[in-house]
């Protein structure tokens, strides 16, 4: 090992191979790596050691190669592990799909039940997802009454790791019948630099292709036209509006640093913050645990 | 599994059971469940259902239990992981302790080495932890100037798990010559309340028992006394100020709610959100790579 001037391919180094960031508090953001910029800050200890503990450091050195090694292992295998999950929960979102969805009945429901003819021909359990995501706090803020009529055709959520970039997306299937927009599915993808830190570059989201009239996050305004103007229609106007249907075009990251100010960065950061945490807890909570949400709010 | 009423039950066994919060942004505090109160937010959902609807929730909860039981295998699974690797990293923790601290040389050095006597009279590696700490952005605020001088008795930094209460233990030793304290060891102990998501119950820290005018916590103030006073001596003040050693007294959460009010609480937060981030910085950042750290920084 050399004695000096390696110190940056140590830091690339070590933040791949970040210990267990399972607890990690701060959700650090791309954006503010970019303000302050990727430089380590590289002190020149080593260059003003005597040679006595420079050759201390060097053994010190191998001592940290070694647990990054070993370091290195870890995190594979943790992976390895929670694949090995992600696998087994697999046939048991399937079947639940299945129910909610009415593709498939369950076995003790007969024709001779107590029923009215609205219920038999009510497949599934309605409003699944859209109870489910209203039982936590974080999604019901977002979720708006006008969003509900949507979010009813909202049949299934899931979500997978992706590879190059690595992140992860999360997928929202709707019914065909859907009269608010033609997609069937959305998706959101998160891209992250680091996904130990965790460090998010950029959020993707579907374009929502709205039926005419239709679309959730803008307002149509009428304005009448001024008195004694010549053009006596309506002047009619869009305006951009709150829905939770704003998750898929999500925040950007300008490419020109100097393109926006301090006070328009840390407001860029804030909201990048809240889609992320609006993402993971879909991921993380809403995904694994929904039918807890949807019978009484999991937490 | 009943039709209802049970839904509390089941939020509390899910809290337990939350998967993999690796990437969780958001650092949800005592004091913030504490004010907007443990209550889940049942919504009698089951209740309102018609009986087809109750069976298939009912199926839809046994798969629920299917989940949460492979999701808890994987819970301990992945904490299993992460101890064994722990008990690999510690002989190479232990070695570290050892050359910076000057109980072992390392093999190639030898007296014909080139070196002034006062370089043979140091041993190990001088204020390594200080410099490792200072070249962490996060640490380096913390540390003020008046600070180095007591934390360049800092031979050794480690960290444990603890069980009843979950948590961890962060022990700071200090060289038994240390004219600034009594104490050879410095703990700090941050009890969790939910280790997954991660939610902080509260943090302790060691009380530190400081040689008379060393104090680095409380800065005393000599006023001269009013003219014409009957009391001839300075009137001696002290008045507490910013260190790294506020750090063992960190921030208390009040037992009752009606103590403070909405922005005291909004304050509180922030302050233990930034303890549990210098905690953590600490346990993950500055234990596992120390060495890094020390040569450049790193990240």
């Amino acid at each position: 090992m050399a004695g000096g001037g390696d110190a940056l391919d140590l830091a690339a180094i070590d933040a791949k191979a970040e210990l267990t960031a399972e607890e990690k508090a701060a959700l650090v953001m791309s954006l503010k790596n970019k303000l302050e910029g990727l430089v380590a800050q590289h002190t020149d200890v080593l260059e003003s050691l005597a040679p006595k503990f420079r050759k201390r450091v060097d053994v010190l050195r191998d001592i940290q190669s070694k647990h990054d090694e070993l370091e290195a292992k870890f995190i594979e295998e943790r992976a390895a592990l929670e694949a090995k999950y992600q696998k087994l929960y697999e046939p048991l979102y399937s079947k639940r799909y299945e129910i909610v969805s009415g593709m498939v009945e369950v076995d003790d429901i007969t024709k001779s039940e107590d029923e009215t003819p609205t219920e038999q021909k009510e497949k599934g359990v309605p409003d699944f997802w859209l109870n489910a995501m209203k039982n936590n706090e974080i999604l019901a803020e977002e979720i708006r009454k006008r969003d509900e009529e949507a979010l009813k055709y909202l049949k299934n959520i899931t979500w997978c790791r992706i590879d190059d970039p690595k992140g992860f997306k999360i997928e929202f299937s709707f019914d065909t019948n859907n009269p608010f927009f033609k997609n069937s599915v959305l998706t959101k993808t998160y891209h992250m630099i680091d996904e130990e830190e965790p460090i998010l570059e950029k959020a993707i989201g579907t374009e929502i292709e709205w039926y005419p009239g239709k679309c959730l996050t803008q307002k149509v305004l009428q304005k009448k036209p001024k008195e004694g103007s010549k053009d006596t229609k309506p002047i009619i106007k869009t305006k951009d509006c709150e829905s939770f249907f704003n998750f898929f075009n999500p925040p950007q990251v300008p490419d020109d640093d100097k393109e926006i100010d301090e006070d328009m960065a840390e407001q860029l950061q804030d909201q990048m913050e809240q889609d992320y945490d609006i993402g993971s807890t879909i991921r993380d909570k809403i995904i694994p645990h929904a039918v807890s949400w949807f019978t009484g709010g999991s937490r």
